[in-house]
């Protein structure tokens, strides 16, 4: 058993993860670190979190594993300001949804100590956020990625691979660079589209909405997403979002081209294919 | 309550409407009309229809109301079979996703009995198709335009405002073209998204798909709609669909340009927008 595990950021993600160590009896504590003590203190006493502190020194002191689950975009201030309290000992790892970014950042922030953080990304999550809406069952038979950096031992991987598999989840693990155009097309890029056929419907008539069937709601569900974790990714898999929008469009065109020549075979085969293979995806 | 309701067309729109009138005893007889004997003795035996034929003579016989719930590709061959049979006294409706089109297709095909015809569309579906997908509550809460002719009179109007009310739908009248329009938006423009999101996926990784997290489930269900309608409702809303997936391009551009740029207000406010609205929007 471990004996203290740091959450930073509990939210959704950090939240559920709390809640799941928690009722699985993996650590003796789950502390939770934030910049809001009122919204800690309230984690506490709804179970989500057995202490907590508003200082990073003491979240982090005796961590066994601290995990980072705030927003990608806080990475870097948080990373230089955990280094002064790092020890070898204790093994970082994260949630976020970029990959090949954060690396990067912790090469070159924390130094001698990048070998300790492993590179991790839960792929789960709702369109709600804050710790209201964890649940403790949140990662069961998801998909984790973990992206190893090439110093990191096998045990610290292994560290962070059970935690994981022992809150019912299931580890792959890539380089950062296949994550983040993984990732880019099955998760960034919905979320763009779904944002964006909303910002098209209030451009062209907002009341439009009383008009759509349930399909559109669940459609646009990802567009409730949180508005700063997807701002953050974006600038972070930047070239990646921007790849697999260019590349959707093409897709776009070609459908429209079929349309405007009344092609009926090709719209056949484009609706056939999409149905077939969404059908196997999902059943 | 009415004599003879005939259903052309036993679908999941077409079946879910005959049980909805038997539920709520609106008419001594469902009468079903389609070209597959087989399926139609299914319906039959599973209680979505009370009588069926295969010949159009038969099923219009005497009836008070004709609904054509067809695949819109179909309505041109319907309208001009069904024509020899009509008296003038039967009221024809539709259920069908486009209406532009089915105006003109009627007041071509149908001469002096165009009056009798009254253009109805029922926002409500499901990805699954076919009568064993049907319901009978499908329409409650569902809005249902009808879009009326200058020559219908208000009886018949009302006959068939009546029968969607009957079965807990909501009516509202407006223009074909407002109709196509609206639903371009709200339905024909996410239903191609979410096509082309697939086929998108298809081309660049057909194994992504086991890293998608829900979101990508739900944003994609619509993907598996019926093709053949599908494909029909393409044609024959074409410049409208057209339009509107050129028109979400743009919205797409801008969005690559606030991500190109690194634009945190901008992407800040078209995530926050879209998150607002769309909340409002889900209530």
């Amino acid at each position: 058993m471990i004996n203290k595990i740091t959450i930073i950021g509990v939210g959704l993600i950090g939240g559920s993860l709390a809640k799941a160590i928690k009722e699985n009896g993996l650590a003796k504590v789950v502390f939770g670190f934030g910049r809001n003590s009122d919204r800690l203190k309230m984690a506490q006493k709804t179970n989500v979190i057995d202490q907590y502190s508003t200082t990073l020194e003491e979240a982090i002191n005796e961590s066994d594993i601290v995990v980072i689950a705030t927003p990608v975009g806080s990475f870097k201030e948080i990373l230089s300001e955990i280094k002064p309290f790092l020890t070898g000992k204790i093994i970082i790892t994260d949630v976020g949804s970029t990959k090949t970014n954060i690396v990067s950042m912790v090469n070159q922030t924390l130094g001698e100590y990048s070998n300790c953080f492993i590179p991790a990304h839960p792929i789960a999550g709702k369109e709600k956020s804050g710790f209201e809406a964890s649940e403790p069952n949140l990662f069961i038979n998801k998909k984790v990625i973990i992206t190893p950096l090439e110093a990191n031992s096998s045990d610290s991987i292994k560290l962070v691979q059970k935690m994981w598999e022992n809150i019912g989840a299931d580890v792959d693990f890539m380089s950062p660079e296949s994550h983040d155009e993984l990732l880019g097309m099955t998760s960034h890029l919905p979320h763009m589209l779904a944002f964006s056929l909303v910002n098209y419907l209030i451009s062209k008539n907002p009341s439009a909405s009383i008009y759509a069937a349930g399909g559109f709601k669940d459609f646009s569900r990802i567009a409730s997403g949180d508005n700063v974790m997807w701002r953050d990714i974006c600038i972070q898999n930047k070239d990646q979002i921007i790849s697999h929008i260019k590349g959707y469009q093409k897709t776009l065109d070609s459908l429209v081209e079929a349309i405007e020549n009344e092609n009926r075979d090709k719209l056949d085969l484009l609706f056939t294919n999409a149905k077939k293979t969404r059908d196997s995806w999902v059943g």
